[in-house]
């Protein structure tokens, strides 16, 4: 289904955001795009790099006429923005968002907007650069990405349609989760990762020989951390939004660190060589999975 | 100090040790090389690579013709290495390794060699990548690579200077500590991320919806878990061989892992931002030393 969204109220003009509008734009999927965003400054440079056509001077009205609202903005604001949403939200408006947790949007949604979740169609485009805000967004961004839509049972089918063709405009290849089922994956493959490498650092970090270790930290560490250059606000916000799925995956984890130490007390050579082998046939698998994937002619078919 | 090797006994023709020969080859430093390796395919690409000149027929005179024997064969094997020298070890030969724990291999060395440990220089050099084996190896590998030297007490200063002109002819950074601050440091920044990354793979695989899990894992995952692609035998050795290192290491980390537990817990989220902060400041300061460091023309003057 080709789209054509005539006016879009993007609220946050960041990486996903602006990738978001600037795709849409190239696909001439769609027409006006207002922005809104907590930061002026954003807010200006989006404007001057096209992401959006205006800055909304007037929220109440940028509701009001928007067929598509998308709200790209760190989760732990996701409530207040459906609040100061919804008095002006019309019937035929469809919402989508981008964020990293779905169970608590969807919580939030439903809390502050009632019916009208209906009209909202979740989302998380599993996208990013390490660079953040406007000048960051690439129209490219969302090509061949996957987009998680964890669609409500509320949800109307043209709400649906028009997410999905959205998303589609941009590039992306759409999945369809559950809200509990998409937080539990990505608490194990993405949150986890990032509160145990942010945890590494900041241990190591605050050691008295700190600055010698960093010394010798090389290749292998640089990319284990690399997660670890995220933003503290964003992550700090995820770590909470899905606390009770990631305090499952952590205590999984941490019950396999407590075998393999007692691996190495027992000093049980084939039981560690055993973990670490089950670890190196998975990852391998899987990088051999994404590089059939990533092959052209490979996906093809009819 | 220019220095010329005329006969090195090479013990494991692998990425390292290849490496180290065809630096030593390309610098006119080395003159004839032999080869020994558990492997004969090994040895004999080895030898059609030019990493060698000639693979050992006789071992007893390979090892009593040698000026410098350079030991790159797993850690575990180290002794046996050892054993099998200290019969033919002509008192004017000097030892290298490559091991990347040394508290282990000097022990060993001290057991084995007895008073002959003063010919045994430790080193470790600090680089690597994702394939093995001799067509791995490069003569630039090493280049602005670090490379530890944890000089023994009983070293004569003739053995560690030989010793410190080949890694220094192969292009290396060369730094100096004890075997236990060695040992410690790489516990914390190589040994124990190893070990993490091995764990979270291992444990995700392990689920039994682990196939749905690897499917949603980005570029995050990806760089995160790099580090278990490496090989499970190798990372055996190093966890047993550093045992008491690591399991300082992992205790302290398993601490850190708890307090954001709990923090999580108690949803205090000024206390998760501070510990992600900590770790985003740490290692934006690391990446810019590093970034400072390689930039052509800063790391001059006198």
């Amino acid at each position: 289904m080709q789209i054509y969204i005539p006016r879009i109220l993007l609220i946050g003009v960041g990486l996903i955001g602006g990738s978001f509008a600037l795709a849409m734009k190239k696909q001439a999927a769609a027409g006006h795009i207002v922005g809104v965003d907590r930061e002026q400054a954003a807010l200006k440079r989006a404007l001057e790099l096209g992401i959006i056509d205006e800055i909304a001077v007037n929220f109440a009205a940028a509701v009001r006429d928007a067929d598509l609202i998308v709200v790209a903005a760190p989760v732990a604001q996701t409530a207040a923005i459906f609040t100061s949403i919804l008095p002006h939200l019309h019937e035929k408006t469809v919402i989508t968002d981008v964020g990293s947790t779905k169970v608590d949007v969807v919580a939030a949604a439903r809390k502050v907007l009632g019916a009208k979740s209906a009209q909202f169609v979740p989302a998380h485009p599993i996208a990013g650069r390490e660079m953040n805000g406007p000048d960051a967004a690439l129209s490219t961004l969302l090509i061949g990405k996957n987009v998680v839509v964890t669609k409500l049972a509320e949800n109307s089918s043209v709400a649906v349609a028009c997410v999905e063709a959205a998303w589609r405009a941009c590039g992306a290849q759409l999945h369809f989760l559950t809200p509990e089922e998409h937080d539990s994956v990505f608490a194990s493959v993405s949150h986890l990762p990032h509160l145990l490498a942010y945890a590494l650092v900041a241990d190591i970090a605050q050691k008295p020989h700190a600055a010698r270790l960093f010394q010798y930290a090389a290749s292998g560490f640089r990319d284990f951390t690399r997660i670890a250059g995220s933003s503290p606000e964003m992550w700090r916000d995820i770590t909470l939004a899905n606390r009770d799925a990631l305090l499952i995956e952590l205590d999984s984890y941490t019950a396999q660190l407590s075998q393999l130490r007692q691996c190495i007390l027992d000093d049980n050579a084939p039981a560690i060589e055993s973990i670490y082998r089950i670890a190196q046939n998975a990852r391998h698998d899987w990088i051999s999975a994404i590089e059939r994937a990533e092959k052209p002619g490979t996906t093809g078919g009819d």
